[in-house]
């Protein structure tokens, strides 16, 4: 989380590209939010967020060049962007030794890459393959025919069933499970007959799959997810869905079976998408909201079904007035009746 | 996923019981979706689907004896099912090797049948017993008084954490935690305090529990899972809910405690169920609905709360109506307005 | 689950402060719900479910003074605070032996306290601290810069990733993650940055956490879970976000990042809160109803948007009268016209 020692203001003004307004000497240890009153860390304000900062117990702050301040003090034009570089110079990976840890259990018919690191407690199967420079850590299990490609990351506890590809730089954080059997099920009349599930999940490059989040295998095929997409924790991802590159879910969304959603779509918390529908690209689907029919045209789209945004709020409003048109209505009745006497 | 070698086009369709269309030595890998450019794939294709098959890069396909093929071609009267068997011979379980993995942790108290295959950091405690060709994969925990019954599978990340019983032939997937303690406090106006749970788990046969899926145990009794139940990924079971047979789940359902389910119910995604409600037999939940009181007469239900589909969908129509509504009410008050002049 | 010889009626009624109304000598095993067929069970009724226990198989129950009984039978004025009781007396924690299993791997940085416990396959990783009392067990991974302080428990397969403190005596169900990376990246037009998540996670005392819930680790500082403190299984809580204490949230709520939760508040199943709103103390939201603006008055909320639930449900039962309110308002159109002509 820290360095030891941590840095003077004048080294990390300096780091980050900022004016020193000091004191010079001032102890840095680590990032903090604006209002945490953490006397070591360095925290970033702008707007209405300069006040918390300065009432807080925050020991050092990154200010836009013209407002006031009482604490110790870096300038920069844009103190988010400078922030977030003083976060990477904090960031570092979990501990991993290097090379195959003795406690970790790896098939001899896997492919492990010299340059790979596997944990304690870690299973590679038969016909797995472990790229350069990839990161399997305790308690993964990477199971048969799958692939971790290059600088892949598996973190602590994720599941890659069988048949999963996941690709350059990405990272499956923890409990995610990738390559369960998708959920297809034949009822005849008296019971439920299983088909076998036999294809495979593929992950692009540079994509993050969230804690706990379940993405199934396709019964044929591949169930793909593109490049550069990012899954936030327990989503569902049905058997045989596509989703395009740059796509953003957030937590809890669930994308049903062979549904093709595109590229740089957001889906913000806990929405759904029901199966085999199509979601276009440049979309942005609400929270809770449900996506029951194909939607193709971009922009935003709230509720269930959900519809474009502006439509949705038009008839929420109309909602919120359903007790006002109760009344008129009831109103006028009673003219009417006095009318027709 | 597939047999090194394949089988040519005639072999398969003799497996199928299908009707060869040649060339009889096109070689088949593995099954495929109509719509995937692999040449090496198998896939099947009705209706609409011919087009997309023909258009694809699949190398065969499976049709009805009266449509116009460009590729190589099996006929059958029904594909879909020849396509289901062929599916099946691609199917196989998870590796596994015969007997105790010496990388497990067994407990000399559990019962172990000697045909039964535990592999390497699986853990079986004490009082656990595990039947005749039962498969517990890696990281799969096993607790105390845990019952794996004949032939069942718990896969890898499987948590069995007490009192679970899970009934011949079932599968628990990757990830689920099975007999958790369940949510009960009680509130004294100052903390909460914990009520004990000290009941169990039961999962009948042939049933299937999705990966990350929870299902906590009884406060006291069983929390029941019945028999040909098939449950999806990420779904809520709460203690001493009961679930009857043949119910089946879509992803991210959620049913709070001491509900009581009927058979041969289906719960789209995102449903929930309310606690110590009742859901009789035959029922279909509509996606995202929400049954917060009993629902006994068979046939689909929708919305939050859920009311009968029919009744729903009214409402949903008319509720998208609503605008047109407010103008023909302001447009009669101002002929009433005219009238009373 | 039992104690294996169980207990005499009269020793039972002795223990849990109740009257003997015989048979001093039926043995009872376990504690079971009113309507459970166990003969060796002893359950509670009181009103409608003294009925339903005379009726099953239960075969000992816990009634208040005045009510008929044709069983065995403990008198009791509080009958459901003696089953609660007996409860207690059947419950204890999973199987763990003493000190730190030779099967786990605990980093030499790491610092355990000879009085805690850690079992097979349990990883504890560099920098990690782990209190007196504690018990972490089976696939446990307690990451760096981690602490699990004194009588804390990490059941199995829980996951505390990174810079994670876990409180006085609170429990962390099996599958649960907490501090897997917060959910935040910058998008510049043409693809997705990282933002470094450095943070950490701050469980307070005497909470407990759900199985397979994920609480993400701050951007900067601590995402904080108060005291007392009870979380469901399958919950999402957002980077950077806080929860006061003795609230209470059901399976599968998302609260998004950087929210404020107050105290005592609770959260039915499914519900939703967006990111940087703020929850007032003493706030109930109801089952799949979504926060989207901050709401401060204590009392319980419903609906999407959340608002007070008198509004909430004066608008739901309007939307009922739809159907109704249509046929009104054609009816007066006509009648309208009789009076232009």
């Amino acid at each position: 989380m820290e360095r030891e020692t941590g840095w003077s203001l004048a080294e990390i003004a300096e780091l980050l590209g900022g004016t020193l307004d000091g004191p010079a000497e001032h102890r840095v240890l680590r990032p903090a939010p604006a209002d945490e009153d953490d006397p070591h860390g360095l925290a970033f304000a702008e707007g209405s967020y300069v006040e918390k900062a300065m009432a807080s117990g925050v020991g050092a702050v990154i200010l836009p060049p013209d407002v006031d301040s009482t604490k110790p003090t870096i300038r920069h034009p844009r103190p988010r962007q400078a922030f977030g570089r003083f976060l990477g110079l904090n960031d570092r990976p979990l501990p991993l030794a290097e090379g195959v840890s003795p406690q970790a259990s790896v098939s001899p018919l896997a492919q492990i890459d010299p340059t790979a690191r596997i944990g304690a407690f870690a299973v590679v199967e038969a016909g797995a393959t472990v790229g350069p420079g990839a990161r399997i850590y305790s308690f993964a299990y990477v199971g048969e025919a799958c692939a971790v490609e290059e600088r892949a990351t598996i973190l602590p506890h994720a599941v890659l069933v069988k048949n999963v590809t996941v690709g350059p730089r990405s990272i499956v954080h923890s409990g995610a499970v990738l390559g369960a059997d998708g959920f297809g099920f034949v009822w005849d009349g008296t019971r439920q007959h299983k088909i076998p599930q036999v294809g495979g999940v593929e992950i692009g490059a540079d994509t993050e799959i969230g804690a706990n989040t379940t993405i199934d295998r396709a019964t044929a095929g591949r169930t793909r997810i593109g490049d550069d997409v990012k899954l936030d924790n327990l989503i569902q991802i049905g058997h045989n869905t596509r989703i395009g590159a740059h796509t953003v879910m957030a937590s809890q969304v669930g994308v049903a079976g062979s549904a093709t959603i595109g590229e740089r779509c957001t889906f913000a918390g806990q929405s759904g998408v029901a199966d085999h529908t199509t979601v276009g690209n440049d979309i942005q689907v609400g929270g809770q909201s449900g996506v029951s029919k194909s939607i193709l045209e971009a922009g935003p789209y709230w509720g269930f079904p959900a519809r474009p945004a502006l439509i949705e709020m038009r008839t929420q409003s109309l909602l919120r007035k359903l007790p006002e048109l109760m009344k008129r209505l009831m109103r006028m009745e009673k003219r009417i009746e006095e009318l027709e006497r």
